[in-house]
């Protein structure tokens, strides 16, 4: 399976009134305060490597945090990594654990992120603290489906109003360290 | 707070008779399989650190997984340590994030514990896999009061029938690295 994903800058209230006008659904809503840390025996940025802990907070729920590990690419085509997450009941025994071992917090994403479903695609509205707002237009797919759904991409989002030659590439935690850089 | 801890071998059968005649309270069971990382950075027996993944199953509940730092002794007297602890969820992801780090298993200690309670001391069986039976008897103290801690144990001890000049000072990680190594 391959993730099809495109990220763009956008106004939400523009784009909130043209998803209605769409017939989005309001699928959720939640706030995750992402902490990446830095490891002592490596460094993440060159093994292409992450560390996080996520604190989630859904709007009509209870807090939940995960640790995650991300490792390398394992296969570049379809940007497979190993991936492994676990739900956390105490996050600040966790933040100890890791302190205790010598991980350090490098850079903190918060986000505010609202979920749509249309078409059978996620639309995301993230509200980035330091880089701003953005929309998210995600699919899985085969490999055979990649172009039609890649260009159903595309067009939902030039009905939005948006633009697909905008696309940013770079992951948030990569846009605030280039603003913080 | 001091923990006042006697260990020695024991023979099951004959201490739960005892314990019966003396009227001890059986508190609850359960099992306990740790297993105890290596770093990649740093040797934990020389640091005096340890990380261990607990899995635990009560008799009568569902398992639970804890993750466990425990940091070099920061007050010898007491033998205090930095200790944080967290349940986690999923107890094969938190394998894969610890694999995915470098941290690798070293030993695992595999023991059933029976927990009773007599003049409020928690006294506990452990059936330890590769080593045998214990006995533990244990409560936490003031400075004050240790000594009178430290005798109740020993008298305690010789009711069920053993002797502390027999006490066990090494941990069963230690006890099983030695009969391993």
């Amino acid at each position: 399976m391959y993730e099809v994903e495109l990220k763009v800058r956008a106004d939400h209230p523009t784009v909130r009134e043209r998803l209605d006008e769409l017939g989005a659904d309001h699928v959720e809503s939640r706030r995750q305060v992402d902490t990446y840390y830095n490891a002592p025996h490596r460094v993440f940025a060159e093994t292409d490597e992450a560390l996080r802990i996520r604190r989630e907070e859904p709007a009509d729920g209870a807090a939940v945090t995960k640790l995650t590990y991300k490792g390398p690419l394992v296969e570049r085509e379809s940007k497979t990594r190993e991936e492994h997450e676990t739900v956390v009941a105490d996050d600040d025994a966790l933040a100890g654990i890791l302190d205790g071992l010598g991980f350090e917090p490098a850079a903190t994403v918060e986000k505010d992120r609202v979920f749509y479903a249309l078409e059978g695609y996620t639309i995301t509205l993230d509200s980035v603290a330091g880089l701003g707002e953005f929309i998210e237009i995600e699919q899985e797919a085969d490999e055979s489906e990649l172009e039609a759904v890649r260009e159903g991409a595309v067009g939902l989002l030039s009905k939005v109003g948006l633009e697909a030659d905008e696309q940013i590439r770079t992951s948030y935690l990569g846009l605030l360290l280039a603003v913080e850089g």
